[in-house]
């Protein structure tokens, strides 16, 4: 007998349907009237559901919200693979600087940091961790290819690429250009020494 | 005939201690009841000076902020000598990163990065441009002694530094450990070749 909790969330049962429309309706608010606004009751309507069911399932606002902008940023930021491990930091470094740099999503982030750590930390660490863990295999594939010591961290590697964006960003309000994100690849392959 | 801005603001002249007051209240009331809370008017009040005194000079909230807070942080980091490149990078990752998790700093800080760029963008590059130019000096001598090749750019070097600092304690939420520090330290020096 299958447990309860694995045919509760098979993909394509009516669990994975009411997560998908829930979060796809959550992204429509998100970029309609920004996070400050964000009314989760609208959102259950949107996505055809009673709230009590998006606050069962998400908490509250914050979870929600990283819940959904998890799910965009696995949809919308992959992986490159352009066979050395160089180019495909480079390549991500380039897809994450230009999806942040839009108005609204750097609008957006800018109100999801000022949520205090006792609201949002676990949220914001369980979505760089699902963020890490999507794009380890850059860091993997160099290894395998000899391209790195075994012993590089992934996790430290990505974090030296993407560090130096959002702070430009959302910290520095400086721009980023190539020779940026060149720099910025240079310094994350060498912290695999470390 | 000395021209009227230099009399207006030689150090110890009443310009400098309206200035020094207005931005030590700033402080006062930032750290008491937050940014979002900081009256203009009060802040006056506590200097001894007229509200449009405040205004004139340091424009609109934001302005007189980041003002108060370049003061500050102009006061708390400084650049350190300790002998070599890597030592004072070291030293100033680790006082930064106390500086920074101090709960009301890390909470103002958020308040802060809230503000969109077009109120203030202008006034955050002038806060890193100085930040910047009180810690270029580690990398100066770290030329002159020959530890780093004479084209390095401080500015590049003192960014990989910082931002995985504020990346962690304002975006990852994940805390700081010596590890980290040192690895930061070997990826901004990694980056004075690029």
């Amino acid at each position: 007998m299958a447990d309860p909790d694995s045919v509760r969330r098979r993909p394509g049962g009516r669990s994975a349907r009411v997560r998908s429309a829930v979060l796809q309706a959550t992204l429509d608010q998100l970029f309609a009237v920004g996070y400050e606004r964000l009314s989760v009751r609208k959102v259950a309507a949107a996505a055809g559901v009673a709230p009590t069911t998006v606050y069962r399932r998400w908490g509250s606002r914050p979870e929600l919200v990283l819940a959904a902008l998890t799910e965009l940023s696995a949809v919308t930021i992959l992986a490159p693979d352009t066979g050395s491990v160089r180019g495909d930091l480079r390549v991500l470094a380039g897809e994450i600087a230009g999806a942040l740099s839009q108005p609204p999503v750097t609008a957006l982030m800018r109100s999801m940091i000022t949520l205090p750590d006792d609201v949002a930390g676990e949220y914001r660490r369980s979505f760089w961790a699902d963020r890490t863990s999507r794009t380890a295999v850059i860091v993997e594939r160099g290894i395998a290819r000899g391209e790195l010591p075994a012993t590089t961290d992934p996790t430290a590697v990505l974090e030296l690429l993407i560090a130096p964006i959002w702070f430009r960003l959302l910290i520095s309000s400086t721009p980023i250009d190539d020779l940026a994100l060149d720099r910025w690849v240079q310094a994350a392959l060498a912290a695999s020494d470390g």
